[in-house]
């Protein structure tokens, strides 16, 4: 079987039709006698299901009139562009008809996810089928005009996309950008313990990197606890231009793969329906069993070493029942069958004939009465009502959701006497909230990280719960516990993707993440912000809980990893998306981030990302000011400023958002007190930063005439920002002052040396910002150029004592003391 | 072995010393007598290495003076910021000392990858002990001076970083985010046909997505062009906080596992020096045998079916040779050892104390001579010049570069007798041209794409070469080849490692990429970006080839794969990185491209991005006015305006970038001339995005001087951009019109629909931007308000036209006949 072929696109003798360019089209096939778990009666019905729905498919790709072929096919009943993918949906559609067997039988809980792309045709023909589709979309009845409405809008303008998405019944999992089917499907397993999720993993998808590392997601599925996966690799051997990696290795080293990966594998192959549909079903009756055996010892209280988990490797033809050759070259079976295998059957009359022979192929005549409804042989296999994979709430995760039982997190608070007399670690005191939480929330709620938990110092939460793992554990090892509630694997993309899956089907949860490291996980999180999007305007979804991350070990503090670990670009990535699904939190200090993140967790539906420390930083805020600071997302702090006057406008506004930022932008309210008493400056700290938006691009922005208030219409504004200080401008772009925004931030200058050191390199630095407040306030510079020039040789100094000592200035720690001297 | 421990972080027995709260220092060991390819002189030469790099790596961790511990340690040596990751350090060590032997006996061209992070100390050592450290920076000498500023400078500021970075000699990769080493090792090897690879993978990186699907890079290595790959999985158990999986699965499924991938893994295993050394000797003697045999038979022309590739795991306890109980709690062997294993040295008496017994127990005195030098049995060791790790000219590819042998591109410019007569696929041009630099460098230059070559039409590259392709042949598969110079994974990780690692040592190539997609690699980009910014600054590394992305299958053309597909943010993340690093292109047209991507493979140690579309679209330039224009990077069409006078003002501007916001502005230019013949507008197309930034802060920014004669001080422009249309305001905040800057861009409003329905649904369509037009041209609301309503009505009619037909009014497809009624 193995050859090199010619390099330069040539085509071998396999892939040429004998009969000299013609167009091929597929002839009904009988079904043999094969022995098998199915008898003749089931094993026909069955057919005719996967019939039925191949037969919608094809439908949907080509026709927008004449959906049962009843009158000869026109050009006019053919779509203008003919879209979606019909290599993967006979797969597709197979595992779909021998699930809702098992379903039958066993009165299973079961979920459908469909990794392979653009693969939609199938799961909605077979929601269709199910009677959910009408249910759903009232103009799309289970009749012969429903079948031409739903063929009609299938990848039409202002219909459904060729991918399975949020308008697809039974689906919460959007098969756009590839890579991720296992992990939402591992991560609607958890806390589910009696739920099964059929995932389909496409054999291109299972070449990306989140999907080859996500097979060792099984590790944290607890058979007791959890739910459970059945993997089906749908091997049909080519993506869209070439053969998969896994389909051309031998056998036995994929067979290998899979057990190395913890799983049994079953391998189903074939091209002749009744063979494939015995073995099929002979394969999914073991899976189950075994699944069944493996949750039954574990939750009689047996010992599981190693559960090994069945899957099933499914190698069938691509495109399997399509036009075996089209003008003389092979495409059943081969790349060509990937996407439209007729491609021009609009317009050429041949390919127009074959598809009308290809659909007849299906015998529809068998299949649906004359009004165009299924035959009651085929209701018969629909199970009971949300039993069917396209009604199953738990892919309408909204529908599902029970809010989380939340502590007070004024009990978690820190006593404040005076701002900045205390200091604490943020994230450390959130750690014992969100103990608080896991605690009150024992089967809705975990907590993900790259083994960064500890590190982001939220390990207090490990006081309640355990390490999720189920593989072996060393006498060593530490807090590893069967039934953990953190999950923690160095694989973001892991974090991510089973916090989805867990979101997606209503559950609660949050992601902690290296701040630089979360980028990580951009495309992810746009996929998911898109899914938000979208979802919110289908009327049957209901909103689901936000999806929380709690970036820490921030840029500011990476000082001692150095360049690599500095990146605060996530916020960047997150606000190019849709206002309606993205909130940013810059909480300064504890009491502020335990409130943000009470307020984060009791959402529905956005994406809220909170940027806090983990090192001891100044405490500013008691709870109760906490509290109101944070329900106004920004405000002035009138105690850091000077003046108090009311009604009187500042000289210079200070203004930051980000831990670091404000302890900066502090001490140089400090040094001006000082040294410049008589200047009137107004510190003004940004928690919610959707606030600096104008009212009409986001719910959080401020109108016009409060940013005014705060921010003056023409006042010199230093603001201090945490992450790039081009986002700033952004932000206040349409601002009356925006001329007068003077932003410092994150410049990518970065390496490894101190705290203080890494602020100075990007001119964040309290000494520079005081340098800013003489340099923009009018006639300043004249006034105070001796002090001026003292913040230029502190900086000075401070850079030499910390490249002499490798440390920073002691002055650093006394940000009260505005002695620049003392550096 | 395996039990479940209790989950509030409890430490079970295994974990105490006996001893009662003590801190023990590691005893100097004794080398067992142990049978193996080691005679007892080269085992004893051996070890004395890898002692004296683990002594050099413990000073570097921790003093900051007395590096030979000739007098009694005090405090005052110890750094008082301890950083630096202890735990990975003899693993890394143990395998360049064994590296080095093999280098000796073989006379290997071999290079070092180290994967696992912050095992900068190691690498360091090694290249000390090579002498290399000193020949590239000089005040650091391989002396005892020498040595005490290296232990000095380390994760110190001013210093180098705790990771191998731009900085450490030897190294092409750097350890900062994990996931990528295989891919850099990999690449490195392609078109190298005499170089060895030694790739330590940490077993926490091995659990990144990225990592884990790299292992199949192994099938693009072809044994007769490409150099060796030696993966060691060094297997020491412990992440942070936490056992890797990979050292918790059965050793039966790791050994599954890895020849699943590919591979045949010699497991070598211990924790007695003797045993282990004799059994790392074996299994590198027999691995680099097997590699030979390998590449021997393949160019012998003999077949190859499969090479399975040999590699090793090291499995050794993490923080081997450290102490073993601080603070009677177990460390070494287990996380507490992962980074620094005595917290407490500079402060706690007892920690320092048995810092001094660690330091003492590697025998420094048997190691170093009087002046602090290596004593000469060591430097025995050290492989020849060029043939040390430390110094191979492969791992500072910049050195290495050959310019590539670039065919003219005006021969593959297409023919333009006016603008916008013709129409072609700019990326299919591209293609032509691709294709010939690819048939001019045979070794020199590879494309890169996630299977989407042919979908990005470049598929004319497959006229001289084919895919790369090492795994089995199946008939049915067309274009694959053995030696192919297209690599083609459905991986954007392995497309954009590999591509890195091919750079990094010295070649050329593209990467083609879906552009919604390529934020998968977001982060990849950034780190790369960092090591061309960092590496910038260090004086002996040399300038290495760009990277050059094509991005096609754009935000605007994925009407019909929908909402998922669409996102051109890539532009954003990218634009944070140093102005130094980045080049954004957006060319117009077939031509523009060619002459923009001329000038990409020319260039040296940037990134740049190309985005084009792969859809037929007019060609408006000719092959001499395309180079004018990119020359130039943003120029007035005059021919597209109405404003020929001379030294006139125009009324507006109308700025584009992007193709297709090229053609709505051409046509929208179109109806103003013929509707609104009075109005002066002036058409400018900016194709290097950069020239919109200040001069002062970028290298290609325009002087403000000049951007106000494109643009206007006071005129309203609007600009039809490609991206989200922030970022414009982001690069034109400084300059003096950008009150009247109006930005149409994509705002996140996608679905599956037509290309016309796509920039109505976002406010870029010709209708729309002549209403921008009516709406800032002070005077013209009123004066041309019937325009303005037929503008609004063909909006209305075009959408209804799209929903009905699935297709877009035909009046787009005639850019230049401004009459939306025909709709």
């Amino acid at each position: 079987m193995t050859r090199t072929a010619s390099a330069g696109g040539d085509t071998s003798a396999d892939n040429i039709d004998s009969g000299g360019g013609r167009t091929v089209a597929p002839e009904p096939y009988v079904l043999a006698d094969v022995e098998g778990p199915l008898d003749r009666a089931e094993l026909t019905a069955l057919d005719a299901w996967w019939r039925a729905a191949n037969y919608l498919a094809v439908g949907q790709i080509y026709l927008m009139a004449n959906p049962l072929v009843r009158e000869p096919l026109r050009a006019e009943h053919v779509k203008p562009r003919l879209l979606g993918h019909f290599g993967t949906v006979p797969g597709l559609n197979l595992v779909w008809a021998h699930a809702n067997r098992a379903i039958r039988r066993r009165d299973l809980n079961a979920v459908f996810v469909a990794g392979p792309g653009h693969g939609g045709p199938g799961p909605n023909a077979c929601a269709w089928l199910e009677g959910t589709y009408s249910e759903l979309y009232s103009h799309i009845p289970r009749d012969g005009l429903g079948m031409a409405a739903m063929f009609a809008q299938f990848s039409f303008p202002g219909g459904v996309p060729s991918h399975c998405a949020p308008e697809t019944p039974g689906s919460f999992h959007e098969g756009g950008e590839l890579g991720y089917s296992l992990l939402h499907a591992y991560g609607a397993a958890l806390d589910n313990p009696d739920l099964t999720v059929f995932c389909v993993v496409g054999d291109g998808e299972a070449e990306t990197g989140p999907l080859a590392g996500s097979w060792h997601a099984n590790k944290f599925i607890s058979p007791r606890r959890d739910g459970a996966v059945l993997p089906i690799l749908a091997l049909n051997e080519y993506k869209i231009a070439n053969p998969t990696l896994l389909a051309r290795i031998p056998e036995a080293d994929l067979i290998s793969l899979l057990r190395g990966y913890g799983h049994e594998p079953i391998v189903v192959a074939g091209d002749d329906p009744a063979r494939v549909h015995q073995a099929m079903a002979s394969a999914v009756d073991t899976s189950l069993d075994r699944i069944a055996d493996i949750q039954r010892a574990a939750r009689a209280g047996d010992a599981h070493e190693h559960p090994r988990w069945p899957m099933i490797v499914l190698r069938t033809p691509k495109g399997w029942t399509c036009p075996p050759y089209v003008d003389g070259v092979r495409v059943e079976g081969t790349f060509r069958a990937h996407q439209v295998p007729l491609p021009a059957a609009r317009g050429d009359d041949e390919h127009r004939a074959v598809l009308e022979q290809w659909l007849r192929s299906y015998r529809p005549e068998q299949l649906f009465d004359e009004s165009g409804a299924p035959v009651p042989e085929l209701i018969d296999l629909v199970p009971a009502q949300a039993r069917r994979m396209s009604a199953n709430p738990v892919a309408n995760g909204g529908s599902l959701v029970r809010d989380l039982r939340l502590p007070d997190w004024r009990d978690q608070g820190v006593e404040v006497s005076s701002p900045g007399a205390t200091d604490h670690e943020a994230t450390r005191v959130l750690g014992r909230w969100l103990r608080e939480v896991t605690r009150n929330n024992p089967d809705n709620f975990l907590t993900f990280a790259p083994d960064e938990l500890a590190s982001n110092r939220l390990q207090d939460i490990l006081e309640v719960t355990g390490r999720d793992w189920q593989a072996d554990i060393d006498p060593r090892d530490v807090g590893l516990d069967r039934q953990g509630r953190v999950i923690e694997v160095l694989s973001e993309h892991m974090c991510q993707g089973l916090l989805e899956g867990y979101l997606l089907t209503g559950r609660h949860g949050v992601f902690t993440c290296y701040e630089a490291f979360v980028h990580i996980v951009d495309a992810m999180f746009n996929q998911h912000a898109k899914w938000l999007d979208a979802s919110a305007n289908v009327p049957w979804r209901r909103p689901i809980p936000s999806l929380n991350y709690l970036l820490s070990s921030h840029v500011w503090r990476q000082d001692h990893n150095g360049f690599t670990h500095q990146d605060p670009g996530f916020l960047d990535v997150v606000l190019n998306k849709k206002p309606e699904i993205v909130r940013v939190y810059l909480p300064p200090d504890a009491n502020t981030l335990l409130c943000v993140y009470d307020h984060c967790l009791r959402s529905r539906h956005y994406v809220n990302v909170v940027v806090a420390g983990k090192q001891p930083q100044p405490d500013w805020l008691s709870v109760d000011d906490a509290q109101v600071h944070c329900a106004r997302g920004v405000g002035i702090w009138e105690w850091a400023g000077n003046n108090d006057a009311i009604g009187t406008a500042p000289d210079v506004v200070l203004a930051c958002a980000g831990d670091v930022p404000t302890l900066e932008t502090l001490a140089a309210a400090a040094i001006l007190r000082d040294r410049l008493p008589e200047l009137r400056v107004r510190v003004v700290n940004v928690v919610d930063l959707m606030r600096l938006v104008p009212s009409d691009e986001h719910p959080h922005g401020l109108p016009d005439s409060e940013f005014d208030t705060l921010f003056t219409r023409e006042r010199p504004v230093i603001f201090a920002f945490h992450g790039y200080p081009w986002l700033i401008h952004r932000l206040t772009y349409r601002r009356a002052n925006h001329a007068e925004m003077h932003v410092r931030g994150y410049k990518e200058k970065g390496t490894t040396t101190t705290p203080f050191d890494m602020v100075m390199l990007n001119d964040l630095d309290r000494y520079h910002l005081v340098m800013d407040v003489v340099d923009r306030v009018p006639g300043l510079r004249e006034k105070a150029a001796g002090l001026r020039q003292e913040m230029v040789d502190a900086r000075w100094n401070a850079r030499a004592w910390t490249r002499r000592n490798g440390a920073d200035i002691p002055a650093v720690a006394d940000w009260r003391w505005p002695d620049p001297a003392r550096g």
